[in-house]
């Protein structure tokens, strides 16, 4: 008989997680209620936001209790539904959990239409990430044809998404990304107008070379140094769009962006990206960046990691940087 | 015959300012150029921006070069015009310098009328600080009936107007000040709803007391602690208005706000706010705030200093919060 396997939180972590502060075990598959389906999960996703899950509270979504299935967005195929809008066979996603079956409320799960893209997609550039780039750009950017976007940790599932939109709608891209490979793939398959590794290169030189007339759009993953050396180079008017801050998650305590005063004398302004805020709106999302991934109008890579086994050095590629497009765990 | 009295910029201070970045001059009375009038100075304003003013280039106006008359706001008659606009007698304001005499364009000054406040008040909350709290509260943070102000600094005054235009406009106001002195002026004369003595209280626990659905408009003059602590307790779609830091001016280092992140879970957005950006609506403002003045709906308070030879002394009120009210020097 079949065993779930499940990644519990056990204790939080101080800084960088370690390989203790998770433990697998092993349950009976649930069974689910009136309502609900089992899913036996096919993928898992990690993601940045992962990090303050683990705390206690610290975010607007409440932590992940210690002993409880580590929180997750994983997609699978239902294997019994008790509801009448999802059925047998049907793929689904959701926050199903860093396990290899769920049962969850059917109305908690979104039916996913593998014709738009395969599963992983649907955890990626079809999922939240995608999600989080479309809305993100598109209603707090609002970029105009012509303007130049700058994005932080470009690479990423998020950035690299962001970039190809701000593509198609005229604009010029400049990403940051820690390797050459990484820049590469910016330029050469996302259609990047510029790539820095902030690894090796002097950023704010760059910065100045590659956007010499500012940055109208700071679409931001990372934080810190990054942050506050796009911030001294706003341009007039310029949008502040704050995702994520992946280099301060795991630092004791958060840095603050040095540079803030600069949105005032740039006359610009900060805001941030919740993606659920955009829940009605996501059919939307998911029918226009498919159409434009069947275009070839963008692309999207996927870093396959086997085995649930490998939850913790997948999830740590995020932290370190080692990650190359969408981290998903193949169960 | 009259000589000219000018505080020189001699040096540039490292962190707070020293007396010896200062020089008390004497020159000849200039002559006014045609198109130019000369102004003998009644009063010079002391604002908190000077110290950007110190420093070489790093604001969005350039510094003042070494051995230059001190860039400073100031009021006075007109003795001599070779303008039509402005005639012998009249009143005008503008960035005449820290002196006693100044010649400057026509079209670079105010003419000032009497009729809607005495002298000071048009260096203060009919000045350019007036004119920052209005423009700043109203169309950067767009107060609505019921909503939470919170404003840091506010016993200054920019923040002591802000706070009693947000209670006109049918809000809250709840502000910081550095004694219990400020904190009853607050109280009993503009009409705060609660004043914090930040030195004294824990201004947490007092957000939280007098703040209980949250601050929907951040009115942030200092930067620093209180600004996080503000950011800890937004309300959901709050408005960040960033005018000053003035805490962190003479720090070798600009700290950011850690709590940044606050900003996206609650949906809020920062801005700043630049008051020459609304140059040609200051007519509008000053008949504004005339009106409430006297009416009685507004209160200001001058804080004088007598002697251009105590420019150095009436600064550093500013920098060290001993100010009450606008400080203006009397020449």
């Amino acid at each position: 008989m079949a065993e779930n396997k499940r990644i519990l939180l056990v204790s939080r972590p101080m800084g960088m997680p370690k390989p203790d502060n998770f433990r697998l075990d092993e349950a009976p598959v649930p069974a689910p209620a009136e309502g609900e389906v089992l899913v036996r999960i096919e993928m898992i996703s990690l993601d940045p936001a992962m990090r303050g899950w683990m705390n206690e509270g610290t975010t607007y979504i409440r932590g992940v209790a210690l002993g409880e299935v580590m929180r997750a967005f994983a997609a699978g195929r239902v294997i019994q539904s008790r509801h009448s809008t999802i059925a047998e066979g049907d793929y689904v996603s959701g926050l199903l959990g860093a396990q290899t079956y769920a049962t969850m409320p059917a109305h908690q799960l979104s039916r996913l239409d593998l014709s738009l893209g395969p599963l992983e997609w649907h955890l990626g550039i079809l999922g939240m990430p995608g999600m989080t780039a479309y809305f993100g750009l598109l209603e707090r950017g609002k970029p105009q044809p012509g303007e130049t976007v700058f994005i932080s940790g470009a690479a990423g599932i998020i950035g690299s998404t962001v970039g190809q939109i701000a593509k198609i709608k005229g604009c010029r891209a400049i990403g940051t990304a820690g390797s050459d490979e990484k820049c590469r793939y910016l330029l050469q398959e996302c259609g990047f107008d510029g790539a820095i590794n902030y690894k090796t290169e002097d950023v704010e030189a760059r910065i100045r070379e590659l956007c010499p007339k500012g940055i109208d759009i700071l679409y931001d993953n990372v934080g810190g140094d990054i942050l506050d050396l796009g911030l001294a180079h706003l341009a007039r008017g310029a949008r502040v769009v704050i995702c994520g801050a992946i280099s301060q998650y795991n630092e004791p305590t958060m840095r603050g962006p040095r540079n803030y005063m600069k949105i005032v004398t740039a006359r610009g302004t900060l805001t941030g990206i919740i993606v659920f805020d955009f829940q009605e709106r996501y059919p939307e999302a998911v029918a226009q960046l498919s159409q434009w991934l069947k275009n070839g109008q963008m692309h999207t890579r996927t870093d396959f990691v086997d085995g649930i086994e490998n939850f913790y050095p997948a999830l740590m590629k995020l932290y370190t940087g080692t990650n190359f497009g969408k981290v998903v765990l193949k169960v």
